[in-house]
């Protein structure tokens, strides 16, 4: 059962519901909560569970570039890739996965294939500060990311099952 | 100028020079050169410089699997991958860049795509030991991959280049 909000009370509760209701953010929820094998996290809540995904903008500039990105921001960079991955299987019934090539410094090529068909490619940078300013941007994001590869596999059908 | 192999006198000679005038195995010797930034090898012949993808069936056995792959190893297989991208490029004008994404126990995936289109994947594992029984076989594998990938590209045209 979802639980309220840490932030209830203030203006941002309603937009932060909202955005946990969308289909990527559960989906993505959903993926962390089956990652935790000795259910520590049963406890918390979904926006707990998604709060190291909020960076604000005063936090982004506080996290240093140099050496090598955070395990668990690569973590979470791996999560957030994957749920988008469930979520364009979820509508397509094809499998997406995630191939990642980061270096040391932060700097790689995310992609995603399905069949053939490459249905996400992205050069990322800075990946030391990987994160979104609110819940709704990251349900947006994610959400976008999801809408753009159905729509390239909708345009190549036959390449994303080949 | 192309030197004497150093296994000159022996029966495989032939074999290798036929190797070694390969388009595949030209573009990769010439890869090598070209990440040869202090021109330390520039008196070395083009077997001498592949003489480290050559891993014979004794060799392979006595490397272990456990722990992370040498570096050198995965700059081998990054190497190779890049030769294959490059050979394909000069043969079709289109960009292939590999995407190589490489656990810590040597298990992963490679990718090479041009534009929208996979051209090439493949699950590898026990990296630590990549390499190959002969020139010959180095060779045959390379020019397999491009002519495999050319054809991918010849089959959906448009993909390659969205």
């Amino acid at each position: 059962m979802k639980k309220m909000s840490i932030t209830a009370g203030t203006p941002a509760v309603s937009e932060n519901d909202a955005a946990l209701a969308t289909p990527f953010v559960r989906c993505l929820a959903r993926l962390i909560r089956a990652q935790d094998t000795y259910g520590s996290q049963d406890g918390v809540s979904d926006a707990q569970l998604l709060a190291h995904f909020i960076v604000t903008e005063q936090q982004r500039r506080e996290i240093p570039i140099i050496g090598d990105p955070d395990p668990d921001v690569m973590l979470r960079l791996n999560i957030f890739y994957t749920a988008v991955g469930l979520a364009i299987e979820a509508r397509t019934g094809l499998v997406a996965s995630p191939t990642m090539m980061i270096s040391h410094e932060g700097f790689g090529r995310v992609l995603l294939t399905t069949g053939r068909l490459v249905v996400f490619s992205k050069t990322v940078r800075d990946v030391h500060r990987f994160g979104f300013a609110t819940l709704r941007k990251l349900a947006e994001a994610g959400a976008k990311l999801v809408d753009d590869a159905i729509a390239a596999i909708e345009a190549y059908p036959e390449v994303a099952r080949a």
